[in-house]
């Protein structure tokens, strides 16, 4: 059995802390203009309750989407302890393209990927490299399409990396714009036949009838505006939705590999908001029969990086590793659990064994 | 043997036709900022001689990238005759997303993939939506996933698009902008156990050491500009890499099917500039010791249609398989093989058993 294993992690922390008062002098407008009613305080207040978010990180002016991702790529790959000639493909997922600064054109010719490559000074013509948009759970439809080819003898070692810079993209006169936050994640891959480490199984989904406007892209909230220019979400509808198709996603992925769900060490979700991922917690152990869901078993660290899009994931991820999340330590054997959701509306899921 | 077989192809062909003499106002600066010499007329005869470019195609306005990519992909399913709901997944080759106008924030937000179902009307969960930036080989980096895919068992039936509105990223001063054109271009593969056609072996290869900033974006000629508002190319170096390294592409995609080159029917090649192609078709016959190549091996629709970047191959395929090239039929059986090259710089090519 040949699977694709992770074999390490990276990540790329931006270094400009926006704690929640950051905040406290903005005016906040409804999407129809109208001004939000209670005191920035109060609207603060209650975002951190729900969201759970303390502070997050923007990228410095001038750090672009590949930049964070190219310092990503080298931990991982300083961590893999392998020679960067022998990636054989370089996918980046991200949504935005390469932003300096606020309204910079959005930029991805060459392709992320591209740059990546050639900033880690790869030379190798046999290293592809190419971006993938899938919405916030583009990092791990990346891993995904790695695993495809890993399995199919198409590459042998894939450097995987989620980056975007989502505070490029904010309305200031948007309260939901307090969620995002910038951030870069990085994983190499390889192909496994000398234990059964690896991805285990996947799932995905994708609803675009009425939900391709769930997360869309918008104008100021405060302006007759209707230009792409922002990341704009309605949350309540986002919300319904994850929480009728996440736990049943994760629910079909985790199924297929014939563990019972006592087996489940770790849930790895993206993170968007703290009540929405305990809510989906809580909802994928209903599906089991449980009322209730193991202590420990959800890792999270949206206090202080907030909503960084396709890098929530495997920041996490490389955080864990690292045992920067004291609680919580993957050993060897350890059945865990990824699942993400995101513009498109896209879902997906995947099940590996660490 | 399970091959992936492209069963029914679509494109849109924008209706705004712009002629040479549409640019005869034009004062073109060098990348330097120093006036070009010739006189524009001059420029424009030259310009023509070498691409073998006539007109081009716009989008009109407020038509984008999605919207052309809906038209193509409806005509795709109305040839194949299949229920939308069966498609697996849809597949989007762009490089700069949805603009409605030139300047337009270039949006991808949900995904074009996204918003092509959605328009599409597919409520298929299913059916996964996405998108990949790969510069102008994208569409056929496309296909090769969609095959992968495909042959994993992963999807039956594929959509994979290629759409571009390159219009909207012209600098007015760079003579170079008269190469780029709009277009879409679409194709239904599925997979076939019944016969032998279908793709039959692939190809790529990815420099960036210094390659990386031959096709880039970049700010107006004749201004002290960096914004990364136009898509910009070194001609120059693009041809010396293209004569270098696409036809040894072609042969090594070639050459792994082991037939004798007599029997490649036709080649489809990236439509960027006549003379390019025709001296790269050269040299990869030259690889094979031939001094010369067959007679109606290319063909070609530059002349009125430009450069549409992902759009090309699949629109020429489209064009031919309708019969609109004359001279240019496709019989079952026939052996045929695409190559493409572009921002990265990216080369891929595919060999293909009609």
């Amino acid at each position: 059995m040949i699977r694709s294993k992770i074999i390490a992690t990276g990540a790329y922390i931006p270094t400009e802390r926006i704690p929640n008062e950051y905040f406290l002098n903005a005016t906040f407008f409804e999407g129809n203009q109208s001004m939000v009613r209670n005191a920035t305080e109060t609207v603060i207040d209650k975002f951190s309750a729900i969201t759970g978010i303390m502070e997050r990180r923007y990228a410095s002016s001038g750090i672009a989407a590949s930049d964070m991702a190219v310092i990503a790529a080298q931990e991982a790959i300083a961590n893999a302890g392998i020679d960067p000639e022998s990636i054989d493909q370089v996918i980046v997922a991200h949504n935005y393209g390469d932003m300096s600064y606020p309204g910079a054109p959005r930029d991805a010719v060459p392709s992320l990927a591209s740059r990546v490559k050639h900033k880690l000074g790869i030379h190798n013509p046999r290293c592809i490299p190419y971006d993938i948009i899938f919405g916030c759970p583009g990092w791990l439809q990346a891993v995904i399409q790695a695993d495809l080819a890993m399995r199919s003898g198409m590459a042998h070692t894939s450097l995987v990396i989620g980056s975007e810079t989502l505070s490029r993209v904010l309305d200031p006169s948007d309260r939901d714009s307090m969620i995002f936050s910038d951030g870069a994640g990085a994983s190499i891959l390889q192909v496994n036949s000398e234990d059964d480490s690896g991805i285990l199984s996947v799932a995905m989904r994708s609803d675009t009838t009425t939900a391709a406007s769930f997360i869309f892209s918008g104008g100021r909230n405060d302006m007759v505006d209707s230009e792409p220019r922002f990341i704009k979400m309605n949350g309540r509808k986002v919300y319904e939705y994850v929480l009728d198709y996440v736990p049943r996603a994760m629910k079909e992925c985790f199924d297929q590999i014939g563990e019972s769900i006592s087996a489940l060490k770790m849930v790895f979700l993206h993170q968007a908001n703290e009540k929405m991922d305990q809510a989906i917690i809580k909802r994928f152990y209903s599906l089991y029969g449980l009322d209730q869901f193991p202590e420990n078993i959800m890792p999270m660290n949206i206090a202080w990086m907030g909503n960084s899009s396709v890098a929530t994931i495997p920041t996490l991820l490389h955080q864990v590793v690292q045992g920067q999340l004291k609680s919580f330590e993957l050993k060897k054997g350890d059945t865990i659990l990824m699942a993400s959701v995101g513009a498109g509306m896209n879902i997906n899921a995947l099940t590996y064994r660490w």
